[in-house]
């Protein structure tokens, strides 16, 4: 089977695909100023950004693990998500608290969805 | 290729199958006032349930990563997984310690298996 | 799907391969007086070990998660990470803290390939 690979950097893609099923990096917020819900929105719209360019979709979602530098924010991060999803189609989720890539990193996504 | 999506809630699916695959959510045990085995054994004895709606069963098992609140649960963890898993066929696994949902949260299991 | 065990120990596999994906095990280094540069660098030739005895490679790698005991040593890894993949065709990759199997194992790293 074919591997594609999209927004080859350094040390990864942002996007492979491979099987019928799209891979995406881990994402997080460019603006790390704003709180839980404003780095939710900007990750949940990277999401929606790179499933488009893989010719996938949010309702297309298999699973998604989400990291969350403080537990206590998991409701509010939920509010976001929950708005986002496409209520028919959420895929598999879990969410656990880990330390992030910068102090100011409130929250990391890891999808995977269908082409 | 088709999604297969059950158990679908507000925030997630249970369970989603796709080529070939069976993802199943991040999954804790409800007696949280078990101990580590309690838990482990109720989340196991989740995940074959699923599994078997699904189509599945614990022998076709891929993956599963295991995330533990406390890292000195391992062995007694391990115990029980070990009576558990088919012997012959176990899946991949990684196992770290992070901070789950709730305090009194010992373990949280996400697995995926074969149709 | 047939579904493919290999290394097949007590608790888990350490390669199970279905559907045209190799699932690695969770990787650490067995010389765990190594600083961060040495078990980043056994665990990824383990990895190349695996997958080569999987008939797959680092050029065909999907997805890799890497936990670390302390985010400090990020760059460092990555140093060595940026060495080792195939700079054509690195994985998607996510990067978080989390507490480790023993005090002194400073990384862990699953890791997904095409066959």
């Amino acid at each position: 089977m074919n591997i594609k690979r999209t927004e080859v950097g350094p040390i990864m893609s942002r996007i492979v695909e491979h099987g019928g099923v799209v891979y995406l990096c881990g994402l997080t917020a460019d603006d790390r100023a704003a709180d839980i819900k404003g780095q939710t929105k900007e990750i949940l719209g990277k999401i929606e950004a790179l499933l488009t360019r893989a010719g996938s979709g949010k309702s297309k979602l298999l699973t998604a693990t989400i990291y969350l530098s403080d537990m206590s924010t998991k409701a509010a991060m939920n509010e976001v998500w929950q708005a986002w999803i496409d209520p028919a189609n959420p895929p598999t989720r879990a969410c656990v608290g880990t330390v992030l890539g910068t102090s100011d990193t409130l929250i990391e996504i890891v999808a995977s969805a269908a082409k």
